[in-house]
């Protein structure tokens, strides 16, 4: 039911695709965060509009809220949201350490209070499989525990529950039509991520996550850390970045043979008015925008920019229309997956290699110009 | 360029067609209101969706952000918020005495305070047509003055001043591409609102507007005025029963030969949780519905039916996620065009006025059954 085929190489970037239950995956791929089952401001019909194919979704929100039996009763998250292409849920993992209040952590499990309520529940890898299975996306994750980065003890036990956790994962795992990835941990730490990563490589699951980046350490790190662990998973499996990133992220994982990406960062930046741009990242709250008749870009092909100004957009940012959100959304998040698909047709004809300072350059730029900017939204 | 062609009577009610610059106008028509140049949290597509044609923008706030003379530069309001369908713009009379802190009112004009910085600013008759010119709607109105409906010597007062006000904007007006509709006034009194009629229809304007109702006097008031004003209307020019309504209220409107309305509240009611469905009203937010399979309204064809459940809505609601707004929002302005269309074609059949017992009926069940709600919503 899950098949993975490279159609092409180029240095250690792949394409290829990745065969699920709701159709297939081209990879690499940017994949929009749908954390409460729903893309934020966006319909499905907007999504399929700027050629969203996988849209990841959490499995601690939708646990908590409606809950994943209610989910399950109206046939899983693909028919409750009306998403027909291929979803993956996390395992609530990041969550839960992240999120929720915790209280106790063992191997077992972990008690944590919700932060809608202060309720209490408890998780184990088991009750994580479970819920995946009620809300029954293509893809799903073996539960895990992200450590602080820079702790390298904590960051050993952290990783070696992981390793357990992956364990009762995949014995816990009923479902044919799923296919369930582990997750590389290990923090900054080369040894731990190298032993990580052929731990989980021999699990022989049909795909391999990293976990635990894009959390604190520095680009350098976290290129450091792909640097190690891609080289020791196998090929014929898709390698997915978690929680990653900007599209600076995306180049330099792909260019180091990261196959599946997910990120809130274009739905976050749209709602705080600030747009992916050929000349930056652009507040289109500034006032220089007010009489601007451009598109946020003019070469992008989404319905924003085939529409809009920039001065009506800075006019609805203005006067609070929500619109602002919805029309900011769908230009990052195309702008997003048209980079994916320049990437994938660069790696098909052999190009991407030599194009990837220019790339760099390219969205490098856009990042520095109005990075104050960016600092605030990123915080908020 | 502007013309009126009625193609079938039934007692009182009409349909027929509006030509406009930017198309025809089939009425009785509903005109979704966008009140800062977007229907809030909807995109002109949504809009065609649902079969949307007149829409609806007002003069105060456009004058005050993002300015009439910045929508001029982009070519006016269609060309600015891409909406290329008929369009209406208010004089801005209506939200200078409601919204703005008013300082001072003579027969030359109105200083007020904006709401938004306090800052001064002046409207004559004069003025609001030269704003409305640069806004360029196909629909303009005459300035006029809204009295409270309960004091009869300030009525008249108000309804005179009007009547100077719309020679005044008739004079001022200069663009042959948009029709300007004068507005009768005279509060709840039936000897000034007979008057204001026999005056504004002297004036020839390829319209009229029916002002100074739902403005807080009873449904018997408003339908009590209308049976004064709508027979010394001539036949042959369009009526425009503004700010209204509810869908009683477009029922009552259409069977006393109003043919144009436009009112907030399906898209207000949408963003508080309030769907209009065969059974009544629904709060949408109610425990009731956690499990709901079925859409809002099974014969109903807009996307948000078609495609969603009442869970996955409520969910949405209870998650406080923007896009239940939309889904709503296109639900209950679907709802309301939808009414209209059915009334169009029973009126061309000779069937409405056997109807309108029955249509009274089905909506205002609708009402009543979740008044509470309604209450709460509209007092919001």
């Amino acid at each position: 039911m899950f098949s993975y085929k490279i159609t092409a190489r180029n240095g250690r970037a792949r394409t290829g695709t990745f065969s699920t239950p709701h159709g297939d995956l081209l990879t690499p791929v940017f994949a929009p965060v749908g954390t409460q089952a729903t893309v934020k401001t966006l319909t499905p019909e907007d999504l399929k509009g700027i050629n969203a194919s996988l849209v990841l979704s959490n499995t601690y929100h939708l646990y908590l809220r409606p809950g994943d039996d209610l989910i399950a009763e109206f046939g899983g998250l693909h028919r409750f949201m009306k998403w027909p292409r291929p979803m993956l849920t996390d395992s609530g993992g990041f969550q839960v350490f992240s999120l929720a209040q915790t209280r106790k952590i063992d191997d077992e499990g972990v008690t944590f209070k919700s932060h809608i309520d202060g309720s209490t529940h408890y998780f184990t890898p088991e009750r994580s499989i479970r819920i995946q299975e009620n809300l029954g996306a293509d893809i799903i994750m073996a539960f895990d525990e992200c450590s602080d980065p820079n702790d390298h003890d904590y960051s050993r036990v952290a990783m070696e529950r992981t390793h357990r956790w992956a364990e009762r994962s995949l014995r816990a795992k009923r479902r044919a039509d799923q296919a369930l990835f582990a997750i590389v941990q290990g923090g900054v730490n080369a040894d731990l991520r190298a032993e990580s990563a052929k731990f989980i490589a021999s699990l022989g699951t049909p795909g391999i996550a990293i976990g635990g980046l894009s959390v604190g350490e520095t680009k350098d790190e976290m290129h450091a850390m792909l640097d190690v662990v891609t080289p020791l998973l196998p090929e014929d499996k898709p390698r997915y970045l978690m929680g990653v990133g900007t599209p600076e992220d995306l180049i330099n994982g792909v260019a180091r043979g990261v196959d599946i990406f997910d990120c809130v960062l274009p739905t976050r930046l749209a709602r705080h008015h600030s747009a992916f741009a050929p000349e930056g990242r652009l507040n289109l709250m500034n006032a220089a925008f007010a009489r601007d008749p451009n598109p946020i870009d003019e070469t992008c092909d989404c319905y924003t920019c085939k529409t809009f100004s920039r001065a009506y957009l800075r006019h609805l940012i203005i006067a609070k229309e929500l619109l602002a959100g919805t029309l900011l959304s769908i230009h990052n998040l195309r702008a997003l997956i048209r980079l994916m698909e320049s990437i994938r047709g660069y790696i098909a004809d052999g190009t991407f290699e030599a194009r990837v300072p220019e790339l760099l350059e390219q969205w490098s730029n856009n990042a520095k110009r109005l990075n104050d900017d960016e600092q605030k939204v990123e915080q908020d």
